[in-house]
């Protein structure tokens, strides 16, 4: 019963997922095809191996830079400042914006010791030093207290720069998490945006 | 973006979990160390490769015979008899029993086309005539209308080999899946069992 446990162990790892959901998906993978198991296997490798963050905006692919920093398409003069990568994938199926992102990675939260060190901070103003057609910076961290301060934060470094901030609207649910918030929500707080 | 959205496909198709929450695994998975993804991927191709039915009783297992099967501290003179192999982990978790098992591999069901000879009955029956000190069957199919009609079916079966057949008791809520009961319920229903 090794392998079985071992793979309960591993699945039970995952955030909501406890040991009884954990023992149900086993049991359904080995009902399932073999097939099922590997192909799951195999997009777990793929995603260990190749995904890295991209150099320019820190999106998590495949590709570096990422396909969004390469698209023609997208708008090159608007930038939209995001916590993590996951919320990149929200922002961009709610249709909203079609601008480029930027990834923080995390905010800043000196309670948990994340200072403005510990943030892709740098990076932005560097990118926005070196790119002289950007226009606007898109503030979309989260609407809770440390998403409000980064916010600030990126604010006062930004302005300096010659370059418009703005800050998402509060469509968000306060408190919420960016994540977890609707497609028409998102937009909403997109097209409500307003100048720090 | 295209391993990510593999990966969150591959998380998808397993019961219980929806895009939004393959893609907030997903996401965990990225900001974990990258042996994390490694880990379970080893475990699903572990299992996948490894895992078989025991050819004695039909238990998952990554040796044949199972370790149940193999073990000398098992009472060898009672067979329990459970629709699907997760059942024995959850019949053993209770502590109520200490025999051996055998796996039909589900249960008699007209309407989707499972009859006998669908299930592992005959091997059963081959095993209580090889071996002489089996003295009791329990019948631990569930308690839906399919379980008690396979545990009629198999009484019927049994009995006129010289085994007592027994059905384990309505501890269990009517018309519940033996795989969701807690173990005292399950312990309940194996010490009140009854002769059929």
């Amino acid at each position: 019963m090794s392998a079985i446990d071992d793979l309960v162990t591993e699945l039970a790892r995952l955030p909501g997922i406890g040991r009884k959901t954990a023992a149900r998906l086993t049991y359904h993978l080995l009902k399932s095809p073999p097939a099922s198991a590997q192909n799951l296997a195999n997009a777990l490798l793929v995603v260990s191996e190749k995904i890295r963050p991209c150099e320019i905006c820190g999106n998590l692919t495949d590709t570096s830079p990422c396909s969004i920093c390469e698209s023609p398409r997208r708008d090159r003069s608007i930038i939209c400042v995001v916590e993590e990568a996951s919320d990149i994938g929200a922002i961009d199926r709610s249709g909203g914006f079609s601008g480029l992102f930027h990834v923080l990675g995390g905010r800043l939260s000196p309670l948990d010791g994340i200072g403005p060190g510990e943030l892709n901070i740098a990076p932005l103003l560097q990118r926005l030093n070196d790119a002289e057609d950007v226009r606007e910076v898109i503030i979309a961290t989260n609407a809770s207290v440390e998403g409000e301060a980064t916010a600030v934060y990126l604010h006062k470094l930004v302005t300096p720069l010659g370059v418009r901030t703005t800050r998402i609207a509060r469509g968000l649910p306060v408190g919420g998490d960016l994540e977890y918030a609707d497609g028409v929500t998102i937009a909403e707080a997109l097209s409500g945006r307003r100048v720090m």
